[in-house]
């Protein structure tokens, strides 16, 4: 179906820079995402596993000066007999961590009727790519007063991206944070190509947060700390990084973790770009 | 997140030709669908727009020779500005076109809340290419008794289409057939590409049904004959096709349903093609 | 760069319909292509290996009612430590099989200064994917009075797939059969996607012959039946296919090439589709 | 054709890193690229259009801090009909502008025949994205001893551009310099994709210095910087930037060339990034 409609044309997108020329700046529990808030940095594991698992991942995100953790709870398996996660135990472990770390949670939520319990726990719900499209769960997302992290669907173009944003804003929540996290091309060397340009273009047509994920697209452990160079560097807000304290151990993609001996050296590199670029001090 | 877990490699899945060597055959009130049964054509409009509509349409199908009727009364549409469907009304005027003509009813659903009501109504259940990893959605309709029409994801491999059929599968609903309706690539004079070769590959790796979308791959209605021709050619069980009685006045993608004029040709185009090819006689 | 500037607007481009309605129909020989004149069937190896390979080929391709016989003696080859073919010794043994069969002889250049002398053996020069934007070989065949089969790059547009033809037949050589082969699209099933609506796209913009490749489209033998279907019934001129009378001794793409066994039942296949889409009794 | 022969694949490729451990430094008057030299910056227009334009634009690049100018006399265009280059003329241009500034001279070609003339004026060869596997050209180039700035075909994977590297190491030219400048993808808000992840794979499998065109990529001036920034994070070793003294005056892609304006501060801010990530001093 055509993406426009006579009254779709009519009105001023809740997501574009007519709308809000400002960049809109998104404040979890103290921390600002967007406008030039400095890069955020969001790590933890692709699953949360365990009490201990979390635990010890969320020390090193907060050791090395990641500034949230992530975790999921209810996954999206390509296959229905993967591992889909803990659920309510994995949210329970997720509210451990945060104590015991202070870090705020971000998670997933796979199923419209699952919105109200993740978002209990969840100081930011995350939607998959998978889900970027997936109209209910973009709307329920809409109804809930949490920050929403949505992910670019793999095959979804930029006005696509941002008009499912759209669905979210107009059910009234206007806290959206734009993830670019690797599209699907001929090059498959990586799992994903990192569109470093999708940046600079959502930048320009929204006032949204943007934030970047480049170990989905990486897909290996290896290359993830200069595709996190690249994406500060192009003017991301933020960075979405799979950590894991053991990750040869991880139930899904070990080869895409990271361990405390990147990330730390990775979140020194990306505040080091970020900060020459950002002040006028040579 | 790897598509493969331990236990996921163990197990025979129900999609695979390993599972089961002949081929499926689905039936829809005496439409045998797969396995040689002959080509199976649905018709109908994007969107169920009045009972007029909808009625008449569904007359040229059955005139045509088709044999169901396709049309949206729940539409999942890339902006939220967009008509989104009659919903339950929608549902009402397939009944009644259905009633008239006697076609079998094929409608989308797209929220797993719905599918109850949808399956009430629809004789198969349709489920949207954005909708392909919604996995809530596909369990869902896994539970229910009514076979389902799942579309492709323009930006999914064939390993991921299969799975997510799987998903339905593994909740008890055996009654899935593919469509295949055009990818993403770079090539965008047509609106998506056409994967003709998905066909044959899919006939390899499962035993199930597989349709083609010729309208949404082309986008325009001068494409939709040519590439139904090479559909039927290249192996399908059958075609899903926009039809509108007034292409002209259709509320959405009004370059891409055909008319009777084209339609009635097209059935006799695929029909002198399937049976060339299926009788020993030349 | 951009592909336009003042004077290439301004001017009729000499492959469009505008420049000529009527379908152009290319004679070798006494065979023609394009304009419905049946679907003519080039079979043959990748690469002439030894006179014996090529002749035994190219009668296995007339018997099973192939109109020419295609084989490289230069070869584009990926690495510059495969295979680069025979040269001159490759062009005469392809004469030595046109002299025992009569079939006429499609061979490839790759390098704008071996044109004179492939001209002299071929009845048609082919340039491959690889050379579709060698604007240097393209000028150098347009000089040349042989017809030109010229393949679409993996990457390449409609537009410049056109645009390349232009430069052959601004040169003053008119006699440009187009072929598509495959595009390179995030779907790695297949070795490329044929793109079966370029045809369809292609028809209406030029009047130029177009055939197919199925055989590098699908990278291998078992997918080169249906998709040869596929192509005479989307509309096709002809096909250009990979025959060896002993694929599994090929020296290259030995997976890809059909025997004796698969071509012949696609030669009826195809003539079947064609004949009952040309004519009008049922 | 398969990529692989016995023989291919028994030898060490020059261009890997079994072959060559450490990083290639290609030595050019002096600059030194690769190897952590620094970021060399290459500046020009696309086309040489004046001795005017080219001296003028050559005085911006100095002035801003480049290392080398970079515009085409031989030209490869889409269009048989566009304008194709000054030739020997524009080659007699460039040398008056290395007179002027001192820069090194960076230009292409397109045509076998014409190395011995373009090798005689540049500093740099560069071979352009179209002709990637035009093999007759990478061989002649490999006779040369200029060294050769080799662009990415947009279609083109990374074993198959390290391959065509391999083409011109093979026949003795070893100063061979990689530049990604897009790919191409369904995304199409810019005009190719940039493939920043290229830069990590190809510095992992080969030695050879590793450039990136951001222009290219962009197709306008507004995303130059912002990509420039992101290939300096990514480990690029240099830049090749479409530079003209009046864009909006540009024969050709007007809307891509970047003027002194945006040029300055942008090699200001890739410095930074470079000093910033090769210091251990924060």
């Amino acid at each position: 179906m055509s993406t426009k409609s006579q009254d779709a044309s009519a009105r001023l997108n809740l997501t574009s820079r007519a709308y809000q020329k400002q960049d809109s700046i998104i404040d979890v529990e103290g921390i600002k995402i967007g406008g030039g808030s400095g890069p955020v940095i969001i790590g933890g594991p692709c699953s949360v596993e365990s009490e201990k698992q979390i635990i010890e991942t969320a020390e090193i995100v907060k050791h090395c000066g990641g500034h949230m953790l992530r975790g999921g709870a209810f996954k999206a398996r390509t296959s229905p007999y993967s591992f889909q996660g803990l659920g309510e135990a994995g949210l329970k472990y997720l509210q451990k961590a945060k104590t015991v770390t202070g870090l705020p949670i971000v998670t997933e939520v796979v199923a419209p009727n699952d919105v109200p319990l993740v978002a209990e726990y969840a100081d930011i719900i995350q939607i998959g790519c998978r889900n970027m499209q997936n109209y209910a769960l973009l709307k329920e997302c809409g109804k809930s007063r949490r920050p929403v992290i949505l992910k670019r669907g793999f095959g979804s173009s930029i006005p696509e991206f941002i008009l499912a944003a759209e669905y979210i804003m107009s059910e009234g929540n206007l806290n959206v944070i734009l993830c670019e996290r690797g599209i699907r091309t001929f090059c498959q060397e990586m799992r994903f190509t990192l569109d470093i340009g999708a940046v600079p273009l959502l930048k320009e047509r929204t006032h949204l947060p943007i934030i970047v994920d480049p170990s989905h697209a990486a897909g290996k452990y290896r290359y993830v700390n200069s595709l996190s160079q690249a994406a500060i560097a192009v003017g991301a807000d933020g960075l979405l990084i799979e950590v894991h304290y053991k990750p040869e151990t991880s139930t899904c993609d070990p080869d895409q973790a990271i361990s405390e001996d990147i990330f730390f050296p990775l979140v020194q590199n990306v505040n080091k770009i970020y900060n020459v670029l950002n002040t006028n001090i040579m």
